[in-house]
């Protein structure tokens, strides 16, 4: 028996103002998070790494998971996720402005997740999860990544309420710029594109969104519409960088059809 | 004075698959848990031992305690248990299948306790808590362990709501063999007992256990009747043990009189 | 870029019983708190800090807050009190036999805060909170540190609910002596008065506190007339001390008119 077990601790927090123009008390207000997450992992003689990590946020345990790698890929099993959950766009500010939640409130269908599996090897990555026990779904993805350019595709299906969601994913990046796009199309006749493009100055990185839902909304507070953002992200030094955004929300979840949403703030990491 | 504090992590975590044939939606199901320890610690020149943890789980804070030990013994305040809660029998499976809980439900009676205090001295361990304030409760415990033997008896009085339990535990191992029993008569008019034997065969350990209770049940959900289980547990390597475990519950808490519990997995220590 | 990120823990506990005339059930209780800490820091080229914390107690997340300093000060974001939080007299006993809340009931009027500012240079601290959002309101501090002597005014303004409080503070220490004091004088008609002398043996701290509220009671279980306290506090060591209080509390949120409180036990930190 050969014993390598380590514990470890890591941590990020964002903090700054926020802006909404339909809030309705106070247009401006302050956001902060934090993040600390506490990891155990070890190894065995035969190659295989086990582990297990919390999440600790400012309200309480936000996430809890344990898994287990080896050549056979990793299991995963706590607050997972379905295996398309991956997917998306660039979120806009510091504080996710949720410009990107119109286009990716239909790639889980209204699936859930209790176990994961995943598995990569030449750049190809396969994840599948499973719900069981009180409630059933399932979920498919594979992800190609050759560098400059990265392809998915993804199939959830949440058998016992009887939806499912095909989800295709391209990216691809040549020199500064970097382009992004998601496609989701929902059985209950909703569909979800999302566009990213980001230029990165080498001082900053400018990223614009798009997203749009048609169909019934997934998620009421999402809605159908459009919306559009513009962020900023300027890296200070390691762990600190100053980041803002600027969204415009046109969805039927919106009072007067049209938000404007703002962030300004810092994220770091430890 | 001198400074000899310390700040220490821990953690130990599991996860597989449990199966329940009484389990109303879905009889199987993922089961994952994560606890991780802080520590401080500290030393006086005097030769008290002062000290705290927290232990978070996936769902929250799961216990806090605060120790001073010296001479005297240990005084712990905090999430304090009974005297007599040490004793018990194995539990079978990753997941504690709840064999085990059947001839253990009548130990504590139905006292809690606010303060414990320790001393141990050759070979024997006396242990005594209190539950002071709105309720009010006291146990005592005294343990022997004379390596191969060790014997235990408590007793614990609810003096508020009336109730006592009187429990003695025995075990004995010789060679690759361990045999350990529990008995506890709870002033209710009811009866437990457990017995557990263990076969470390070197690569693995395969443990079965019995659990009876008679008379009326102190937890509705273990109920009245018998129990039976057999697990197994397989060290991979340090920190990462496989384990099984299979049981039969048929005591008058389960809907059509017999149940069957299983579960697979994996149980992981850092 | 420079990484001078860095991850730490650090934590406080106390243990030991309470005494108090007025509980209802059962006079005499234990008390046990555990306080651990963990924070995420790194400093940037120009001189910038940042970081952050979260506080983890036997109940769960206490407080988390996440900070930016610099030449220009700090900005602090997360779970914030208002500017003139800090003002104050001694706490009594290890477990805070509450003396000190009577005088500190009004310092903050019914002001919250989100975001606090502190700058300090050449002895004299300012400090400004503010509540945007949903609430408003805002609080300026200003203390002065000159060793020996100590100064504090500050003002806090819940603009929202219509009222307001002065707070006014001074320390001074002579020798093995020290004496405090807090005025505060709230604009729904109520005052708040504070005391505390300390005496330092060298081997232990002797503490004698006076608080009285007259007017409107701004927190009901404090209440409206006169506390007083008595503390002693004996380190044993790094990082332990044994602590005791005797408390006397007169308003009028005493049942009786007249309430007893005691505590003795220990804290530690590491």
């Amino acid at each position: 028996m050969v014993s390598a077990q380590s514990l470890d601790l890591s941590g990020t927090a964002s903090g700054g103002l926020v802006y909404d123009s339909d809030a309705t008390d106070g247009t401006v207000f302050t956001s902060s998070e934090v993040n600390f997450v506490i990891t155990g992992a070890g190894q065995t003689d035969g190659g295989l790494t086990f582990g297990a990590f919390v999440d600790i946020d400012e309200a309480g345990i936000d996430d809890a998971e344990v898994f287990l790698s080896g050549r056979f890929g990793t299991i995963t099993l706590g607050g997972i996720d379905p295996a398309t959950d991956g997917f998306g766009i660039d979120d806009i500010g510091f504080s996710g402005l949720g410009v990107d939640d119109v286009a990716e409130q239909f790639k889980n269908a209204t699936a859930g997740a209790d176990v994961r599996y995943s598995y990569a090897a030449g750049g190809v990555t396969i994840v599948a999860s499973a719900e069981i026990g009180d409630e059933t779904s399932y979920g498919v993805a594979a992800e190609y990544d050759a560098g400059a350019l990265s392809l998915g595709i993804g199939y959830v299906d949440d058998t016992n309420d009887g939806n499912s969601a095909v989800s295709v994913t391209a990216g691809y990046s040549f020199g500064r710029v970097a382009v992004n796009g998601l496609y989701s199309d929902w059985s209950a006749g909703s569909q979800g594109y999302g566009l990213d493009v980001s230029v990165n100055t080498g001082a900053a990185t400018v990223t614009a969104a798009w997203a749009q839902a048609t169909g019934t909304a997934a998620d009421p507070e999402d809605g159908i519409g459009d919306a559009y953002g513009l962020g900023l992200s300027l890296p200070v030094s390691d762990g600190l960088t100053v980041s803002g955004g600027l969204g415009l929300i046109e969805t039927d979840a919106v009072t007067d059809g049209s938000r404007t949403v703002a962030d300004f703030g810092v994220t770091m990491n430890f």
